[in-house]
């Protein structure tokens, strides 16, 4: 394989934490090398999918060999800025902030939790894992003191947009949002989406359009 | 407005719980229309997808006046099939089982929590809300007494699939899935699934993406 190309069209790059996934698989397994057409069985895509997919960064497979799963897989972690660290903050401390600081995977990646905040005095001072939980009012001190790369939401809806503002004016350029709400960010602050209430609004509307079909 | 197609392409299906938010909202705050521009402004799309994306199921905006906020957002409820109740169970009462059971929204549409499932016995018999933690052994016999809609599953990675393939086994046809695997399951049956780690890396890649730009 030669040098990689970070510039990779938005529909690939969905894909490419799924790739991550399974070829991080298959090295648990011991498995050295998949052929497109294996991977694509496993991944519901198909062989040719694949071959574009992973063409697009310059991963190209052996022919009658396939692609060799170490390489591959750190090829597609480099892509997806794995090898490098990551300093976050969790604003809001509820059950989800705490599932997520407990995410034994993340910190595998080097995604480092910092500090919690919240408003609740209830939660000021406790420690989840061995991360504390802050008062929103210390934020800014926090984060001037320290380099922090991606903060992830999970705040009442009420208060998604103040927060985010907020966040962006303490100058960091990535959220992983968890509040139901589209936020506005200015273009060099980059958010990613997690919608819970929206996959769930979709399975029941994909339940009863299966009635429809009996 | 007429009566209302359920047949709708999955890209519009993915959009209506964010239109059914931002009804929501509008209704909340006493807005009893909106014109397709107002909305796409709201959204971040164009009029034009509005409109199309609405006329799919049947919901035409009326010219110069644009759609009524209280029949568009009932349309789009019924469309989600909330306008039914579902009993649901989740399996795995680790925080992110919590973080569901105490999301009010769910109870709001008709989302009824039955029984939580584990098998760590510090969390046998426990209650989360008003909803109880049983044990894993009991599962077949509570889905037996009970119609169960929507299993949620959020169990470590290693018993992904099998969990599944035995809620199958029970005859639920609809899981929301926060395992980060692809489950297989029967036609019959709808898996609509969270995966929070993709989005995190897909975050990790934006990040390097933006700076390349710079």
């Amino acid at each position: 394989m030669q040098t990689f190309s970070k510039r990779v069209s938005m529909t690939v790059v969905k894909r490419l934490p799924k790739y991550y996934q399974y070829l991080t698989d298959l090295q648990d397994q011991h498995i050295e090398k998949i052929s497109s057409k294996e991977l694509a069985a496993m991944m519901g895509l198909t062989a040719s999918q694949i071959r574009q997919d992973l063409n697009s960064f310059g991963a190209y497979g052996q022919q009658g060999y396939g692609y060799k799963v170490k390489e591959l897989k750190e090829a597609i972690r480099k892509i997806l800025g794995l090898d490098l660290q990551y300093n976050c903050i969790i604003i809001g401390s509820g059950n989800l902030g705490h599932a997520i600081v407990n995410y034994e995977r993340f910190k595998e990646e080097g995604i480092h939790f910092k500090a919690m905040f919240d408003v609740d005095p209830d939660q000021i001072g406790k420690k989840v894992g061995n991360v504390t939980v802050y008062h929103m009012d210390d934020l800014d001190a926090f984060v001037a003191h320290h380099k922090i790369d991606i903060c992830i939401l999970s705040v009442p809806q009420k208060v998604g947009q103040e927060t985010t503002d907020r966040v962006v004016e303490l100058g960091i350029k990535a959220i992983l949002n968890f509040v139901p709400l589209d936020l506005t960010v200015p273009d060099d602050v980059v958010v990613e989406s997690v919608n819970i209430t929206d996959s769930l609004f979709t399975l029941t509307y994909l339940i009863n359009e299966d009635d429809d079909d009996e």
